[in-house]
């Protein structure tokens, strides 16, 4: 580190205080994401406690010209919150700024810190009878803060929406160090751009996300969860339109997992913790969860699976009986991406009628380029959002020859483009600028080539995430 | 007009065809908003079929820089969709393109153009069962483009959101005729800043607005709604939460209602549609809605209306027994604003938890301004939204004294300024710049205003709203 950038650095650390800073081995932790693989390097990690110190830092790297990677829990799967390599690089995480600032039980609003733990959150606000309904696999280590800037997604957008829908209020500081707010977490504000929605999404390459105002919901008291197997996918999505009639506005998930993808989870639990008699090819979770009173909830689930039967859209199913069976089912269904770590995976969405359709072209496509794949696909299918898994070569223990998984890639992007899909449902689209480039229309990026002009004019955060780095022209 | 203008509209003419444009006497109908005065003047107004056609019509504006003024149905309340004087204004309606383009009943999604009326939207989707929840008084006349571009509100926000929380993917002509699409309706796309956020709720100043892809729900096939006379906002306010937590879900308006507001509508609808034995200072209307089988609604209801009662919360009340009874509720409730027409309105919103207090501090206010003036707020309680209307003098008849009415303006939005309010709620800000100017921060400002240049960097659109057009220096 030249001298120059030391001596920020060291202001920088002053204004942070002793614990607020790391550096050499101690910063390593850092650069460690989801796939537990060291990205990068990094000059200085800083773990400010207060907007203000966050902005006080900003200012510095501002003046310095120092690139900074926001950082949240690590648990995106796009390598946007590791910073590439080059030691002037800044990592700002935000794990100190974790409390509650505010919770308004009248107005069922939550303002938070950024860096407070999803499920920290989620259980804080549970203890007041309130939910916040996000709800992703990662949700014991990821930031709040991190999911607002990746407009997380998760299992309960059917019922309540994507990030982007749970967020009233936002903070942020840019890049130049101005503290921008707008915490009012108004229900209605129709005045002017509502510019907190660039921010959402931006996967931290416009501002540092500070502070949110969230929706809250009354606390489901009761709940029923059923697993069943089908045969095609056209069949649950049958049963996805039979669930929305009868399950009403309560019907909080409903989840489509591959026989493979279940494999997969049993691989990764080591036992079978959901099974059925007769193995399907498919399965489906559903779940129903809210404020109705007695026995409703078991009746309309009843129902549902009665007429499910009866439409022989289902092969084999239960409801779980307990809250240890519905444990089990969600943490199977969460295990799956641990059990497929090593597979090629793609975080697609077309829209939700089309998608049976969709995954046959798409299985056929990849049985072409590898007739050995094993294709385990799993995901949001209330949300036209599956995660298209595919182990080259059917061996889950590596990560298969990289030129037939670019090849597999490349084909499933096309498809799923072709089809009026997305390459990135609910991952965002991290360091994959080149699949940005191809599949993003041009209108659409010249705008936000503008937009980060007008943020960031002088490429500071996150450069090399949704935008090239002219700096890393190596990568 | 000058020769060369001429010309342009000339071209212009030929491309809309012989219907598609209106000049001279014509053309004044396009210049009458819901305040029913005429505004500006116009060189032309033209009504487009297609996408296409519009883009000429910009690109033709474009090069000549003529100034282009977007327009749906003209019931907006803040003068958006009308253009100041000068008759190098071009006024584009999109009235003829009010096709439905898509109906994915799987998917429960609709495609529409942008000039199709909302009531029209709505009763078409409802043939197949489907909602399209935006509800506003004007719905008969407004367009689904206009809702977009203004973020319109209504009774059902509570339940279903904003129009915002409506859109998944739009469609628009930027100022230099190119198209943009996002229509591709997934529920689920990361990749990169979502730019249709930022022309929901733009009021035309940065594009064209020509398609949209909406969400629709289940349409609801039964509901009950309430109407009960309350003492204070403080219990109406306990009263929400109380609907809140007794009516699940399916709650989808709560509406208070002063008793001003209450005599306004008689007076607008020229009988008592509703009334109860004791008049009360306040009322509130409570609706629930939706696919729950049975008596379930009625009994929910019914438990929620007994509880009231037992807390004291309300001093009269009812439930519509019929369809004529609710229709009766809400006819009056839609009445309001047409029988305070000459009153001073200010859209206000504020936390939903601090409406009461706020009220008593603006009543105070407006009370030592004018002794004499009668308030008659109305609106949105579940959103935290008002319409906080001002009858100068106590007179109906007439707008009362400018300049006390400017007074009052002033106070009362200082007053939610300070209670971290904002003045529109959800009008929009229309002509309204200098309040913008005074109570919008100056960060959202001039990153608004550097979006601005990026879609219209000649100012051609809607010149005057939300930004002041330095070529309307006088106004």
């Amino acid at each position: 580190v030249e001298n120059r950038i030391r001596q920020v650095f060291d202001a920088i650390k002053d204004c942070v205080g002793d614990k607020g800073w790391h550096e050499g081995d101690a910063a390593l932790p850092y650069l460690r994401d989801w796939y537990d693989t060291i990205n990068g390097e990094v000059g200085l990690v800083v773990t400010p406690t207060t907007t203000e110190q966050v902005a006080q830092v900003m200012r510095l790297c501002h003046v310095a010209g120092i690139i900074v990677t926001p950082q949240g829990g690590r648990t995106g799967l796009v390598q946007a919150s590791t910073p590439f390599e080059g030691n002037v690089n800044l990592v700002l995480n935000l794990a100190r700024m974790n409390q509650i600032r505010n919770l308004d039980l009248i107005g069922d609003t939550v303002t938070v810190d950024a860096g407070i733990i999803l499920e920290n959150l989620r259980e804080k606000v549970a203890v007041s009878g309130k939910l916040f309904p996000l709800s992703i696999g990662a949700k014991g280590s990821c930031q709040i803060g991190g999911n607002i800037a990746t407009n997380a997604g998760g299992i309960n957008v059917l019922r309540y929406g994507n990030t982007r829908d749970l967020v009233l209020g936002l903070e942020a500081v840019l890049p130049d160090g101005t503290i921008w707010s707008d915490m009012s977490g108004l229900r209605k504000d129709n005045t002017g751009f509502d510019i907190k929605q660039l921010l959402i999404g931006s996967e931290g390459t416009l501002a540092v996300i500070t502070g949110a105002v969230l929706k809250l919901f009354p606390h489901p008291t009761a709940s029923e969860t059923a697993f069943a197997g089908v045969q095609e996918p056209t069949d649950a999505l049958a049963l996805l339109t039979l669930a929305k009639e009868r399950l009403g506005p309560d019907l909080c998930a409903f989840e489509l997992v591959s026989h493979g993808a279940l494999l997969a989870a049993e691989r990764a639990i080591g036992t079978a913790a959901v099974a059925l008699k007769n193995a399907a090819p498919w399965y489906i979770i559903c779940e129903i969860a809210g404020t109705k009173e007695g026995e409703g909830y078991q009746q309309d689930m009843e129902s549902f699976i009665e007429a499910a039967f009866e439409k022989k859209l289902v092969s084999d199913g239960f409801l779980a009986q307990n809250q240890a069976q519905q444990d089990a089912i969600w943490r199977t269904r969460e295990a799956i991406s641990e059990g497929l770590h090593h597979a090629c995976r793609h975080d697609i969405s077309v829209k939700v009628s089309h998608m049976a359709q969709v995954l046959k072209i798409l299985d056929a496509a990849v049985t072409e380029i590898d007739p050995d794949a094993e294709i385990a696909p799993f995901g949001h299918m209330g949300d036209g959002n599956l995660h298209y898994a595919v182990a080259i070569g059917g061996d889950h223990s590596s990560v298969g020859a990289p030129d037939v998984a670019a090849k597999i890639k490349a084909r499933v992007y096309e498809i799923v483009h072709q089809n009026g899909g997305s390459f990135s449902a609910e991952h965002g689209v991290g360091r994959n600028v080149q699949d940005f480039t191809r599949y993003k229309d041009q209108v659409s990026r010249g705008v936000m080539s503008q937009i980060k002009q007008i943020f960031d004019p002088r490429n500071q955060m996150n450069p090399g995430v949704l935008f090239a780095d002219p700096r890393q022209s190596g990568r």
